[in-house]
């Protein structure tokens, strides 16, 4: 079969379109025949070696969508044929607050959705929403689960609630905002593109800000009034601000930290307010079921920017890199 | 009467022993002849205007028992003879998750309990549980509602979990010792003196290590696995300790920051670890009461270190800033 593999650090210049076998579900695992999938920034952190527990070489890709091709020993009720997407968090363990430590994600260290076959374990595959096409299917897993999680487990949302989701336009940011708006809350973004925020705004945001501007924390909060629960996914010097905007009582979900560590936190910001900073990543199966669930409620089609050829995932990862992509970043398999 | 006054900035030798007036209580206010008054930190924070909101003159001292000594227009249930404790924190506000814009607290913003007599709303005395000294009752509110907030509203501390309370021997952490261990937790503490750590095992905790020792993280570590809960008011470079000590969804609740600032937090310690990083500062009115409730029902002795007579708050207040104490510092007033 064909596959994107990276045997060596350097960026995604080192991504490989190689021939490798096709590989053989064991018991309780399914091989799966992919149609499409999706990038996420992990790929790109994994191209440069800068992510926990490296293993080379490894086929990427996290995010898939397909048809089971064929079954290992005895399991119940997937029958070949089915449309399935993948929940890429194998082994999360038997605790929703927290993953253990086997977790394991598809696409390094365990050979991943860059490829025209996968095999995962049989609890990972999950119907594919009828209303999703296999692209919007593939685009789905990783940035609704951790959007979910982060919004709905441990965020506790409830509706009429503010929410503030910095950096609109990531994967997991843009999911957040249609999870948040289906649910009822009062969605602010921003980002340091004009035409980002015009597109939030159709989808339901009440408003935005661009960051380059000087009073831009000021302007929010004129906006918006304070945050009850703000998404966050950039950390760094930004998250002072964050601090600034909630509510007291507020909570604030962080799920990556694509500016780096925070320079001098005041405790006392935090305490006198109350706040509740809470670190949430990926999320456990049933969380993957209840977002499933939720898309498939609601209806909310997942946002796609532009699609290439598996072949091209070079191209693709590049242009993730520029990180002017609004929406999901997809790869056709077949 | 007589009263300590802190009429300029400067450290503890501000502190001025006066003759103020007898403060005359209102419609819905109480005066108490104050028995004990007990030191906290914020009295030290104030006397060198590091505390928000400062407002000078004052009257020191956010602590104090006594006796009901007149009532201001109709208070249906507070008798004047009655034995009470006060509760320092006015106007919380109606939401139990955080204090409104006009709390304030006794001792700066409003004159406070190192002084003969002190006006405060009814709401605000409770009646002094029996057990109690008139010393130990001067001890408890603000150390006691702190830490059983932090631990029971904010920590949500379960019976067998283990509980890490770093710097021992402060007021609010030893009190979070003696509320954690007789509700069945694990306790375990850090301190700089080994002196602390044998008392706080005569106090119920399960061990401790001395955070001058090169490789007190690892031991600590082996001696209690991991925490479940810290009650952290530390905070400063300190704090990256507690986030690698800390269980998978562990929660660390914050009420102050003795170290300063926290220098580069690492997100992804927090996220991939699912943590809960939690803001606490006093407690509501609904946190005293049951905070009481607890000590009387577990007939928990709040632990002095020395008592000073009311004229003598100068070298109380210095003897704090050394931080050799184990337990309250008091002051007794008649």
């Amino acid at each position: 079969m064909k596959a994107i593999v990276l045997r060596e650090l350097g960026g995604p210049n080192q991504l490989r379109y190689e021939d490798v076998e096709v590989p053989t579900p064991k018991a309780n695992e399914v091989l799966v025949r992919l149609k499409y999938a999706a990038l996420n920034r992990r790929d790109m952190f994994i191209t440069y070696g800068m992510y926990p527990g490296m293993k080379l070489p490894s086929i990427l890709g996290t995010d898939g969508s397909g048809e089971v091709a064929a079954v290992g020993g005895q399991v119940s009720d997937i029958r070949v044929g089915s449309a399935v997407v993948i929940n890429p968090a194998l082994n999360w363990g038997d605790n929703r607050a927290y993953h253990g430590p086997d977790q394991r994600l598809v696409g390094m260290p365990t050979d991943g959705t860059y490829a025209e076959y996968i095999v995962v374990p049989a609890e990972n595959v999950f119907t594919k929403p009828d209303y999703l096409s296999w692209e919007e299917a593939a685009a789905l897993p990783v940035a609704g689960v951790t959007a979910f999680r982060a919004l709905m487990y441990r965020g506790n949302l409830k509706k009429g609630e503010n929410v503030l989701i910095p950096g609109i336009g990531s994967g997991v940011a843009l999911v957040a905002l249609q999870i948040a708006v289906a649910h009822g809350a009062n969605v602010f973004v921003t980002s340091s593109s004009d035409e980002k925020l015009e597109k939030a705004k159709q989808l339901g945001a009440k408003g935005g800000v661009n960051y380059r501007s000087d009073q831009w924390v000021k302007e929010l909060k004129k906006l918006m009034g304070g945050a009850d629960l703000i998404i966050d996914g950039v950390g760094g010097e930004n998250f002072n601000h964050m601090i600034s905007i909630a509510n007291p009582a507020g909570r604030i979900v962080n799920f990556g930290a694509t500016s780096g560590p925070i320079k001098d936190l005041i405790l006392p910001r935090v305490f006198f307010k109350h706040l509740d900073i809470k670190g949430s990543t990926m999320g456990s199966p049933e969380d993957f079921r209840e977002m499933l669930q939720f898309f498939e409620e609601h209806q909310i089609p997942p946002y796609i920017d532009k699609c290439y050829p598996l072949e091209a995932a070079t191209e693709a990862q590049i242009y993730m890199e520029k990180g002017e992509n609004f929406g999901k970043i997809t790869l056709e398999i077949e």
